[in-house]
């Protein structure tokens, strides 16, 4: 498989390369970065040295090529990957897009939260939630990779929503996340003095993330779900752990519970436990999804964990996974690698 | 004021003096610790030296002594400090518990969670929220000092429980802490290697501070109220940060909240910020509460954050603050100090 | 005392203001900030509500009324401070400089250096490490205050250069700080994802505070002193550890040395141990010096340790302590603030 | 291959643990750890969930079948090996040690730093510095691996002291770990609370490491060696960054040094580069090596820095380059591994 990376220089960029190095079929040709056009990627990353000679390339140079490649990744911001998807219609090229722009089934949506017009309107984009969405996945020419919040939102939540466990009208996500979600961006409110000995909340209402969970939880429940979300920012580099809240149906009891998430049995990547805290230290590095969950019989509701690698699970590993999927290979090959611990 | 300290080389004991030694009006004149008995105080805890001259004696030195002493402060284990309030009955020596032991009004609740028998049941202790109980804390003989995550989670619920503005049976209190929170319990799970790059709930639904917020709650509210309450571990020495959740009441809007918290307003060590979330570094080493809400709009629910030093407003800040109020001081006497940022 | 402070919005200068805070002879007057000029400090800096009501003020407010202000703080990039220095020539107005621009007696080295034109070339600064200059800062009317480095190198290595008790030529500065003296510069550097879990060197054989160090130890030593001067970042955000190598003459003994650092026994900010390594997190947020020296008895060489809290010993703290000796006061006032352990 | 881990429960365990997960030719059959006999691994460390479904044993199960091993690793406190080494005298099978037991040609060097009768002492054991004793590892029965400061140290200083380019008096090590070095010993200085935002020496003239990288430099130079070595505790988990001075002898200049460290242009895990500094991040979670050198044309020294993942080029992972180097695999086989950025 020959590929291209167009952004390669953020972190999910980086993250990509880490994980293809280990690839045994995969072979990447072009790493796009408009800012670095023509350095050595050994310069700008030189944790990538004796790892990749590719120099840095520009958007135009893989455009001109495009049709030689099997697979394209783009890790760009929101707004950018449109005019790619545009371009392989038609062709043989797929596109794995790590950013937003294939996300939604409804543009609507897209347009209202990210404040830009969806110029691919009848894209016919996957929603590569890997487990969930298997299937679809393999014939997609376009696999939206989800957001890093939304993959352990939805992943944690999913089986009590799709066998009618829960009250959907109760659900409220609290998440936490490193710091790596945020990119390279230049902002004071990044920098390590500010970070650090800190946690705080951010994005309170109105983070992007909140419609993506909705959208997919509201498909599976047959009705439309409205959720609260609330991300935190933690001093760390890596990991995100979402913490999510429902009230239980009557009748609904630990044995229906877990038979819910028995569904995940066969999940590679997916390994729960009951009455187990995840932490997000036990998937750093890697691919898994970590889930707990917990009955409050108190208040009779259900606390529901799923902690992941924003940048693997929550990103580029993801990504990885589902371009096995829709190249017919194990979707496990290159991914598996054990979590980095301590 | 004489002071004894009993307990005084935990976390706890030690950012007393921190905080004592910048106090005009007190004297500390006895540090109790078992295990480091008539070792130089400045030996064990070097950031001391030159602070104080004090050699640690043994809580019997303290009980020979007790009717010399004005205060008391108790920062021991759940389940030792009944022995002292026991003791001091009748006297003039008035006491402050930093721990668990006087923090309920009905004694079944403390030995149901606590798992040990309370010995002092007809002690008449104040619950000791400052700004809460100011007016009961000015007279009691017995301070029991709040938690930490009572501390942050009752002040920023508060006000809307006694207002009457949101569904009591609704409320969701998710907390994030440091590390200092847990004292200096050597604990494979405390490991340096084992909290670092990595975040995890703990706790989940059986956490002691969960009936510790719900009785004053309910006291405000003249109905039993019982919430969710769910710890996180962050890789951090300070700081505390409650999220909480509930769904607002039909009619309830912003103005009707600002109102409630408009009650902060002369209250010096809380600060209040509309759609601003607070950060735990923006208080760290000082007393200070700081809280914000947000209304969401989507779901009908408010989130109300609030961040504190745990060591500090959360455990012996707070205690000064009593301290001040119990002896008819400026209740900032010593506390003015600004938040050590960054 | 009334004070301006011009560059109030870094690092430095909000420490300043922490600090001055509990000063009880200080009072602020004027806080610059170019870039916030006309806003309130409080609402930039949010730890700092309710400490001060201040709105940033531009320079031109400050030089207005400069006749009025008994002393200046200037906290700003090098180049910037001789032109305050310049303006208060002839007057009363006294200043303390936290940059490096009245840092060096010969103008030379200050321009081949920071490759910055002198213009303040026939100015009479004292150089303010407190202790070491102590009957010069009382009188002086500009005060350099000494780089975060060079007040740890020189203290740790001063006694031993004064009594002659090391070879010059041997001198070695191994050194580590925290991120916060970097400033708030936005530099991919400094980004929290970038420093976090890495340790590295930096400036190697170039940074400006080698000649600092050099200057002052060479006039210590009556002959021309060059050391080699390694400075390494810590993912931490204060602190500097200075780990200081010489070869030791030959007849030094122990006895020696330890009458050499007798000297600092009467200096109430700085505490020495033999055979005890010093650690940053005792002097985190107070304005200490920790030294603590050892033998190598293998290799003939003493290895000297200085920790200190690099925005306070290291700048703001002992600006501080300059004021009071510059006016008369006990150069504790203010500055009696344990450590923030832990 | 047939493989035993004896100590599998320790950091330095679980970290072959991650990366044999990758290796083609390694079956692990054996796990031992005394404290948690016959539980699953997976149990103890759940990040190895889904990767091993082993259940520790003891000790006496890996003796009892040692014959059919092909190789030991042991990953114990030093005293504990030479037990394992003298069994398996005169047997196929290998032993990889990466405790102390076997590092030290002189065993009266080891009897005097490590207070232990050394049981073994005709042992042909080999230092396994993989790149420096590539023949003698081939054949090798016992690799002594490394310690992790050995390893940065003598990678940085041995090309000089080979070609005899410093003043072999002058060196000194002045290095910096994270906290993983020091494994999961339950003491009080290694709580979270205790290492986070703080940088202290340790080990202050006595650390154990001095004498290994002593006794490979010396035989390298030819004479005996003497070295100041200073080890600090970096609040991070993995990553190590030895500093390294040294006069350069007269006439040495750039090209020299730069054709001594040509020697390690077709080492892949050794990565030069000139005048630029590493940093441990760019190695974490990889078996790299970087080197950055300097000359500080001012005073004559040169400069020389390696950074490394304690826990894999300075632990496990140089374990496994000597396991394939001794069953003549491709010594990168499993190693492959990027680094884990950022």
């Amino acid at each position: 498989m020959k590929i291209g990376i167009i952004g390669a220089s953020g972190y999910t960029g980086v993250e990509l390369l880490r994980l293809l190095h280990n690839h045994p079929k995969a072979e990447v040709v072009y790493l796009t970065s408009q800012s670095n056009d023509s350095k050595p990627a050994s310069l700008i990353y030189p944790h990538l040295d004796s790892l990749y000679e590719h120099n840095f390339v520009t958007l135009d140079d893989v455009v001109k090529n495009i049709s030689s490649l099997d697979l394209i990744f783009t890790a760009l911001p929101h707004g950018h990957a449109m005019a790619i998807g545009k371009l392989i219609a038609g062709g043989t090229t797929r596109l794995i897009d790590i950013g937003a722009d294939y996300r939604f089934k409804d543009y609507k949506i897209y347009e209202e939260w990210y404040k830009v017009e969806h110029t691919h309107k009848d894209h016919l984009a996957v929603y590569g939630l890997s487990e969930l969405n298997y299937e679809q996945i393999k014939t997609a020419q376009i696999v939206a990779n989800p957001g890093c919040y939304p993959t352990a939102s939805i992943l944690a939540l999913y089986p009590l929503i799709k066998n009618g466990l829960i009250e959907n009208s109760t659900i409220i996500v609290d998440a936490a996340s490193g710091t790596s979600g945020a990119g390279k961006a230049l902002k004071n409110s990044y920098l390590f003095s500010e970070v650090f000995e800190n946690f705080s909340p951010y994005g309170v209402t109105t983070h992007r993330h909140t419609p993506e969970i909705e959208e997919f939880l509201s498909l599976a429940a047959g009705e439309r779900i409205t959720i609260t979300f609330t991300p935190h920012l933690v001093p760390m580099t890596r990991g995100i752990l979402a913490t999510c809240y429902a009230k239980l149906k009557p009748e609904v009891d630990e044995a229906k519970i877990a038979a819910a998430f028995k569904d995940y049995d066969n999940k590679h990547f997916i390994r729960v436990k009951k009455a187990t805290p995840p932490s997000t230290k036990n998937t750093r590095g890697s691919n898994y999804a970590d889930i707990g969950w917990f009955i409050d019989e108190r208040t009779g509701r259900i606390i529901v964990f799923c902690a992941i690698d924003n940048l693997v699970k929550g990103a580029s590993g993801q990504a990885i996974q589902n371009m096995n999927i829709m190249f017919g290979l194990d979707e496990k090959m290159g991914l598996e690698l054990g979590p980095v611990y301590p």
